[in-house]
């Protein structure tokens, strides 16, 4: 391990039986002796709370510590995440052993940091045990006091669901056809968030007590129903990520037609990492074909996968990278989770490209804390996040703005930023941003509607798109016209809105004697403030001549209001007017087949460039560079063999 | 609202919890304040029981009210019909609410009306609570008497499935592959539609006790597993249908692709309401796109859809139309479910077509009462429709040929009726029809054997397909060759019979020198009489040259007898050899796209002709009619409009 | 029937209730009256023991009986199977009910044989009642005896799921994304075979004890998760199988597109039933079209067909043919599942299929006992049968290649037999074979091994196939290079494997010039011994070059190690390569659309030659036959008509 480059290990995360094997009974023969195999052979340690994966005595004798479906049945031990974080018997049993792990371990010499957990909600994202009715009964006490303001406040006076005892509140239940209150349902996304929040921080607080100063906690994520900034706030030291790209590969994808990037989507979710953590590790990076007995069947990553998916996250922000695992697991579900090593623990082609990354960054170490520059920032909040869940109609705009602007960013080579806008955010947070993209802002707040207005009127651009507006903190739609805290601003007002329905074609706005796809959802707008200028208008369906695309200046800045949703070559266009379009190009000029990261420590840029495809792509330098790694001067043309990746400075 | 010449209004069908906030506990505050504006505005008012959405003290209190999954879980809070019809707590407390609602309201001269609960059998068809099984059991008992005579008519024998205690006999329960007994499961159908109905029969018997003379008691339909014909003669005075077209644009559908002829579809609907209540209602009709926030994603009408889905209920005999609704509910599932108004509550365009449609409906107020004009009936029966629901075999045939009856029957402008065929039918009912189509009776009884029979004799002309006659009354085949009953009737005998499998392509028969399509299942026929007349010979497959129509003169009329599954091709070649095509041909000339329907009253013709496409389409009038809205004389050419219509006198 | 030829039926499989109507009332009247008509009729009898379908009473008394949903959800009464083998109750009461059968009537005259239940494994093949876990506790005791060692053979440690006391151990339980322990499923489907076989076995040593000599017992297959071997050792006379190759025109089939030879995959599924009993019976021989009230829905047999379905299980070794059924049944789920008669019971053309097969088949009844002439074996063992049920990457290539070697077989004309492998294996069995494949043989034994290489050694040829030597007999992965226990033999090891993902395309070989696709999964073959003759090496993908097909010599006999999945075109090119591709083609030249069978008795050769085919094929003989039907003398060519068959001697 030491000879390829690896320093540090991850331990503990599902051993919970390895240190209390029987309830109460506890030792750390095990461990103890990992720990001095790991002191003589000078490996750095991070440990991880067991508390993912009961141990069979616990869940058979408390059973109303497990997870259960909506219907009721409980899900048994065999899996990960068969619990519940609500369960009082579960937090007292999960505290315990993290005191047992964190005071016999912490000040161990060669411990550097702790895992909380194991991929918090992932598996399970929804919780039905009779625990979380428990709680989320507390939970809704705590938030609006009485029952006739949760009454009133969640609309349940519709189908006539008004409470009359808090006895009659549960989590979502069975019903028919799935369907139960949607603001009832939005809120309980949020409980879960709160509930696995809080028990992320249970543990932190536990191990804060024993640990070493300079050691660090963390958890590995990110996973639905989970505010992960408030996490990381509360609990946290450092966020790290789980990186799979090649889930992109796997049987049930369509790599060939897919218009989303592949395993260059990695990009995406890594920003979204970058946007809780600037410097964020990463837990676990892919080292193979991954896969369980059970599904998820993905073929070898290439040579050259492995190199060029650690430099993904090392040109979006991870000063820290793990590969996992370091040998395949024979045994259980995970024995196609492939590692470094095969089952044979033989030298392979994968250890050789660990091996070769190890000496490769060497020459980069100190590129650790260099900050991401973005050219725009994509805003994003959990409220809007979770509507999507509940309301299929915003999920369906949500995804499809999401994943296009992204995709223009990345084939224009236009580094993105994601940014919370959340009630507490401060102007400050997106005033570094020239340009803010708030696709489909359905859910506004007042707070939020405030510091968007103040963006722009110091000097900002805020893009918004169709349904902003509609609704309020609850997910209730607003009795005014969209878009809602924001018309103000935009002096536009939603007339009418449809779907884009099978027989409607596709649906053009011209702007500049461009036609451009308006996507799955049309906003009519109309404009009600003489300052308002119509940029494009809609070209068919039966609102053809409307405006689609209107902007107006607000202070000494600019709102735009697009009716639609995204598509790549609107927002393209969008940034083309905005003049914020691939700033880059003078430095050097690259195929939409690489992807271009941008990253600056002490006034000093760094230019990742990474080849996703297997072909040979040609890059062209605007000025003399330096490669990183092998020191060389370059200038004019470079070639980037299939799946190569080289830095610049 | 009157503005849009909105004269009635629906109200309570949801609110219980209005009424009866605890249990036992009766408030009158909030209707009364409602009815008094509602007198100010002289405002009609149509009063629904609130029984569809019992309130949450009720559930969490009783729970044995509710409606289960088939498993045994229950279904809870949050939806419609999550109750169940047999439980005697649900039916003693329902009766109650209805009393109360009843006896305070009844009397209100602005109350014209009582809506019975909503949507009954809506959201759910099948009931599985042990109150169901208990009911059910009553329900065999007083059916069969004895378990010697359930066991030996229901087929018990097969699969050693017969009872030996009524104590062993339950509603359909979890069976390995979701198979029970067919014939069981038949009768189970039965059961639900007859405790629908007596749970219906029960407030309308209630209501009746204080309605005011005049006043009307109705419930707006129609589902499934409910024989709506005998529920509107038990418990209603008039029968009110719930009208989205606009479903044939969803998301989940095919819009182009389809040969169903999306939202014209609606005139299939419509056609069986009218066999139910010749002079019917709509309680909703469409005024905005659909949806709730869990799945149905449908697009906004465009402008004109919903005056022409208006129209076409009128065209087909609604003598009341109310859009639903005012204004879109901005809390609950349904915020998708658009109503004239939108979340903002401002005049828009959809009100526009509201009020148009008013102003143009004004001259044709007289039509009221007029009766829809049919050149033919399609036979149908609540028996074989729950045997389609059970026999999957039965299902396929059935659906692929009313589909393509309904087809021909717009395509070509020959208009026709759904015509109940039960025991309790009378030869007049079908001896107004000079043709009529039981495409698939598969269920045979004698007495509906005897009336058809009879139609023949007097001069009718029957028209049967493949399958008919191969079951009795529980579902059980008849060992008697196909069609059974009507064997002696149809001269001919079933000699062997196949599903055309993909291997087999299409299989035609040749009809005066055309081929047409014999469908998806092939009977395959012989003569068994003299006086049979072979019209067409199967062409292909394994039974080539063997007939596959036959036509026998009877009394006054004849019985052709198809041996396959109707296409739109091999109906219009019947309608033209009986001689009943395209009966308004020289009235009115008209392309495919464009429905024709004859409403008459006093002697008079009223030509309703919509245009669903939105393209231009011309019609050509024989001779000069008047337009019933502009009262200007037309002749020659018309061209109306995309989603125009018209009315000709 | 006598005059159809039908001597025997199979009566009383599912009519407990005729015989014990209550509980502990026994009654003899039906079957006694029934077999007096048999007596007068000289019809021989096959008695079926009732237990597939115990009566209501008893379910509803005894619910512990009853099998479950994997989450408990109990099967009730209306299907087959719905009961558990390990029921104590269960067991005590079909022992008596199988002793009241056998104690009354095994000494009649005209009863020949015994049906042990019917279809044991059919429509349910894993059980999840709590009496399941209770036995599963005492099989897993037997088996491992501690805790401790259970824990290490199954894997436990993964995902922390170690088992502390025996009452946390259960058969497979509800778990999120339904993933088990995959070691713990594996050996609950040996669980699942062991107590299918113990419950055949108990009703055997009943009847055996009441049984006449000369008299069978057999029962009816085949079916999931069960030894048939080794039931068949243990339990009975002969194997009877059900053959429904019908299912291959079933609307939820492709016909025209599949590449898996449609009707004529009965042939694969008849070789793996000869492999269990090389002089099978045909307990039930399609005679009709098939389906249930709920599914399957299918064509009528064409004329032809039901003679070649027949004909087919006799080319493959039946020599005892029984038709399912003589009436279609008129009530019940299997109302579609047509017999030789159709529901009006008149005489048909099935009928006369029937009676012209019996009359075809008279001078061929010496044939009985003849053996079928398999030109190369393929090794099964139900360890990776399993295994494959348990583990999706090993299904994927396990279906492939089954397939495609079976297709090879097919369509050159190459017989093969299916051969198993267990640890109890001796060399004889596998030593009549020339050539051995053993495509995917995952888990490998020692003894396994060892009786591979000896026949190797002694002059075999084995040709074994991807994943060869993963994982050990509890599927946890072997820590050394595949192919594991063989690599001696074989000379080579995995370097690497993967996956052919969808951007790779399709994956060649080069051999000899040609090149031949490697399947769906590829393992990158190195050399390790000098021996090892490299044939083949892969042509693309980022393995290009590296050896895909190695040979060595070893002993007398030579081992052949291919790196990936079999298609047909690999598997005829190594047939070709192993000198026994077509080895009658000089006795007889035939299309890829007939079978060719060969049985040999006596020193005589029986050629089958089957059309599957709807079309005339032509066929030629290389010398003088004789036409065992018609008595005739046949050279050179002959044309056989769509569906026609053929024995020349």
């Amino acid at each position: 391990m030491k000879e390829a480059g690896i320093q540090t290990i991850r331990i503990g995360e599902f051993a919970w039986s390895k240190v209390e094997p029987r309830e109460g009974e506890f030792t750390y023969e095990f461990f103890d002796g990992f720990m001095e195999t790991a002191c003589k052979a000078e490996m750095k340690v991070i440990f991880g709370t067991p508390t993912a994966t009961p141990p069979a005595w616990l869940t058979e004798k408390y059973p109303e510590v497990l997870n259960c479906r909506m219907d009721g049945v409980k899900f048994r031990h065999g899996m990960r995440r068969h619990y519940n974080y609500n369960s009082p018997v579960y937090q007292k049993l999960s505290a315990r052993i993290v005191e047992k792990f964190a005071g016999h371990y912490a000040s161990h010499p060669n411990v550097i940091g702790w895992q909380i957990d194991n991929e918090i909600n992932c598996e399970a994202d929804v919780f039905y045990s009779e625990s979380d009715t428990a709680a989320f009964r507390e939970y809704l006490k705590a938030r609006y006091g009485t029952l006739e303001r949760l009454n009133r406040e969640l609309g349940m006076i519709f189908w006539n669901q008004e409470y009359t005892d808090w006895s009659e509140v549960y989590v979502p239940r069975t019903t028919i056809h799935d369907s139960s209150n949607p603001h009832l349902t939005l809120e309980y996304y949020r409980f879960v968030s709160e509930s696995a929040g809080a028990f992320c921080k249970m543990q932190s607080d536990i191990i804060r007590k024993y640990m070493k100063p300079g050691d660090f906690i963390t958890t590995n994520g990110m996973f639905g129903h989970l505010d992960n900034h408030k996490m990381m706030d509360e609990a946290l030291d450092v966020y790290t990520y789980d990186s799979y790209p090649n889930f992109a590969y796997c049987l049930e994808e369509d790599p060939i037609h897919s218009k989303g990037l592949n395993d260059r989507k990695w990009s995406n979710h890594l920003s979204r990492v970058r946007s809780v953590c600037p410097h964020f590790g990463i837990m676990e990076q892919q080292s193979g074909a991954n896969g369980w007995n059970t599904r998820m069947e993905a073929p070898a990553p290439k040579p050259g996968q492995m190199t060029l998916w650690a430099m993904q996250s090392i040109a979006h922000g991870a000063d820290y990278v793990s590969f996992f695992r370091w040998r395949t697991c024979t045994v259980g579900t995970e024995i196609y989770w492939h590692g470094i090593l095969d089952y044979d623990n033989r030298d392979n082609r994968k250890l050789g490209e660990v091996k070769a990354l190890h000496e490769r960054l060497r020459p980069v170490r100190d590129l650790a804390g260099a900050g991401y520059l973005a050219a725009f920032g994509v805003l994003e909040d959990y409220d809007n996040l979770w509507d999507a869940d509940v309301d299929v109609w915003h999920r369906r705009v949500e995804k499809a703005s999401k994943k296009e602007i992204f995709a223009a960013s990345q084939l224009s080579h236009t580094p993105m930023d994601y940014v919370l806008l959340s009630d507490s955010t401060e102007y400050e947070e997106l005033g570094k941003y020239p340009v803010l993209f708030y696709p489909h802002g359905l859910i506004l707040t007042e707070r939020r509607a405030e510091v968007l207005k103040m963006y722009v009127e110091k000097g900002g651009c805020l893009i918004i798109g169709a349904r902003t507006g509609q609704k309020e903190e609850h997910g209730r739609c607003v009795m005014a016209p969209m878009p809602g805290l924001l018309a103000d601003l935009t002096g536009t007002a939603v007339e009418e809105f449809t779907f884009v329905g099978a027989v409607d074609g596709t649906v053009c706005m011209e702007w500049n004697q461009r036609q451009l796809d308006t996507g799955i959802f049309n906003d009519i707008l109309e404009t009600v403030s003489e300052d308002v200028k119509v940029l494009a208008r809609y070209t068919s369906n039966y609102y053809e001549g409307k405006p689609a695309l209107t902007e107006r200046l607000a202070g000494d800045g600019r709102v735009i209001h697009f009716g639609g949703t995204f598509t790549r070559e609107t927002v393209q266009a969008l940034l083309e007017y905005t003049g914020i379009l691939s700033p880059y190009e003078d430095e050097v000029k690259l195929s939409p087949e690489c992807e271009l990261c941008v990253r600056e420590k002490d006034g000093k840029k760094y230019f990742f460039i990474l080849n996703y495809s297997s072909q040979e792509q040609e890059i062209c330098l605007g000025h003399e560079m330096r490669d990183l790694n092998s020191g060389e001067k370059r200038t004019g043309r470079i070639c980037l063999k299939g799946y190569e990746t080289i830095i610049l400075e």
